[in-house]
């Protein structure tokens, strides 16, 4: 039997919202119908207890008992080994699922991260290292990822752990136009977030943070 | 009874040889000694065989009887649930392990990588950018991991796959000089890369390349 209790930001200012990484977390629980509890950490002054459960001083982290876990990824997959709606029940699938699951990070939200920074800074001139992380998202993941989801439903068969993590990291790119020229990772992106686990997640987030601001007055 | 096949390139160029990440899955099976064969995909031109096993035209994969994984991430949890000496034996140690593992990709080699564009690019103009991506890797990453690592010897209590994937990311931070201000990290690098599975991954992928060109005459 779990105990899960989810940790985020207490607060944080409006461009993030809807897009910090507890959503990944909220919308895997929403998804398996595991019963959770969500706690709040200092956005401003990050004490050494928050360092003690996620050593960057970022969030999400999420405790199971005596576990505590870092990382959206492991957290996804530990999910996944919990729910069977999280998670394809054969052999294969489950493989892809955990090999997407790497992927979605540190091959595309590698590439989208350092892309996003150029987007977030308002900066537009056209430098040679500004073309080289576009093309670093554009050319040597979109297109390929546009090929896979082309051809596919779900990345691992079925719905899974995977597809939470590949969604929310294109639609940050969708955030800043930069689906563009993928239809099918577009099209990706609108089925994933279409699912009613999606819309709970995202909702929670939004009236959590609303509720930090009413707090302050 | 594992039949594993390592898949990489047939030649790369001199710079990255040493650092091809083919070498953390020939470091992880010497350390458990389990027995692999390698084989070669072209490196100049990457037919539809080689994107069926890895979407985005890289490597390594490994296949494993009848599953073909890709991602170094992927493929080092695959093997660490193959083999103790990999992975920790108890629960909580195996949950940071898998923790730790994501986080070597998801949150340092994410910050690494981008650094590690404008090190190659010999460009060293102090472009506000520049220091964005300088600042993410040392201020908000290495800063972080010097206090875990001036902390214990390994990430997960005992050494696992979460140290290969950690200690191969910091090695190409060090080749640049990046780990200067952070002598635990250092200390770390030169700790896991002393271990003989380490010089016998390295010393068989320079000889893997080195054959190559002997090949090509």
């Amino acid at each position: 039997m779990s105990d899960l209790t989810l940790t985020t930001y207490d607060w944080v200012p409006e461009p993030p919202r809807g897009y910090v990484r507890d959503l990944r977390v909220r919308w895997a629980l929403e998804e398996a119908g595991l019963p959770y509890r969500v706690e709040s950490t200092p956005f401003g002054d990050r004490k050494p207890e928050h360092f003690a459960h996620q050593p960057f001083g970022q969030v999400p982290w999420l405790t199971d008992g005596d576990l505590s876990i870092f990382e959206s990824g492991a957290i996804l997959l530990h999910l996944g080994e919990l729910s069977d709606k999280l998670m394809p029940a054969d052999r294969r699938g489950r493989s892809d699922a955990k090999e997407w699951l790497f992927a979605a990070l540190a091959s595309v939200e590698a590439a989208s991260q350092p892309w996003s920074f150029f987007m977030f800074s308002g900066d537009t001139a056209q430098t040679p290292m500004r073309k080289q992380f576009d093309d670093f998202l554009k050319v040597h993941r979109l297109k390929h990822m546009e090929t896979v989801l082309a051809g596919r439903e779900w990345l691992a068969g079925t719905f899974s752990v995977a597809d939470i993590l590949m969604a929310d990291v294109l639609r940050l790119v969708n955030r800043f136009d930069g689906l563009a020229d993928y239809p099918a990772c577009r099209a990706y992106v609108a089925r994933a977030t279409a699912r009613p686990a999606f819309a709970k997640a995202h909702a929670d987030q939004m009236a959590h943070f609303a509720a930090a601001d009413a707090a302050r007055g």
